[in-house]
């Protein structure tokens, strides 16, 4: 069992988690930047790898888009939920994701979805991607995680 | 790469899984519970956090209600369904959460969503949750997990 | 800690994928495949365990069913996706599951599922289907794999 152990362990991982944001509903993505923030503020590393639904965010104009939508589901009026959401210090999307870049977290962008949905580097916000890239990269980026998640 | 490795692994992995239930989706609270409890058996640890629409499922009254529409979706009627999940053995959430916390499983509520949402504790299923917390205690549970899930 | 760290991994890690495919969505079988099969290339095991709505798209003829509908939910019309995806080389549900199965993948469904929607396994394609189980083997296979995954 021992012997089966060193061999088994083929990819040294390191204190990282790498999260495929699919999802563009507004309620994941910030779930996705809330346990992003939280990993990177607890000295983990942090990729998250934006592809269809999520990738589409990510255009110029799109994050905060009607941010207020999906939340309405839960039964609260739109201001009532946005004055709710700062008293309980919860930034907009904007915010998080600026502060995710700056405590070092890295985005990556799918290029299959971009080349299926016809999107161009510059009608994405190419001041928050740290790369455009395929499939290849993400699973190198998740064999070296310790922790993995699909939003 | 051998040195590497040696620092890379710095959080000590416990036989545990921890999964977020985002979804308030009957389905996905079915499996969430069917994974846990599974897990539970099989001698790990398990922690699920709830949080967004899974959390509202917390609340008092609100865990077996309307059980079934969903899995309406996949074509079946309600009593159809019903009769079709007695015979499997596939008992009712309120039994399979009621054996979860037996097993030793436990449950953490997101005290964000609560704060946002305005829920109460005293609106809350309190026999069941474990601890009220925010993502730097789903982190640190994560951290120590060798199986984490996003449901 | 050291001693701590010893103890607990207690279940050796292969360098191995397991995925549930609980969403029958088929965006989201695309990523789950697309994924599958870039973890396959890179030398990784992988299983995939089709519960709930992701069995069903293993009914015979179900896979590649209006696999455009929720494509067009990002805006573009059936032709110019069907058209772009073709220039992006990305190819039906049905080329990438025969490929995963060919580079070795493990296709698990789950036996719970079908008692309760009394699918047999004459309705589902069993020339994909590697066995039928319950959330033990999902479990085990889970407990050994570096990466985990629910879609």
């Amino acid at each position: 069992m021992e012997n089966k152990d060193m061999q088994a362990v083929n990819t040294p991982k390191l204190n990282k988690a790498t999260i495929i944001v699919h999802s563009g509903d507004m309620d994941k993505i910030y779930s996705a930047l809330i346990i992003g923030n939280g990993a990177l503020s607890m000295g983990m590393e942090v990729s998250l790898y934006f592809t269809f639904f999520g990738l589409q965010r990510l255009k110029k104009g799109e994050l905060d888009k009607g941010p207020l939508s999906k939340m309405n589901m839960l039964g609260l009026g739109k201001m009532m939920i946005k004055k709710r959401m700062d008293k309980a210090n919860v930034a907009s999307l904007e915010k998080m994701i600026t502060d995710f870049k700056e405590l070092g977290g890295k985005i990556l962008a799918c290029d299959m979805t971009m080349e299926v949905m016809g999107v161009k580097p510059e009608d994405l916000r190419q001041d928050l991607i740290s790369d455009y890239c395929s499939v290849g990269t993400y699973i190198k980026e998740a064999m070296e995680s310790s922790m993995t998640l699909f939003i």
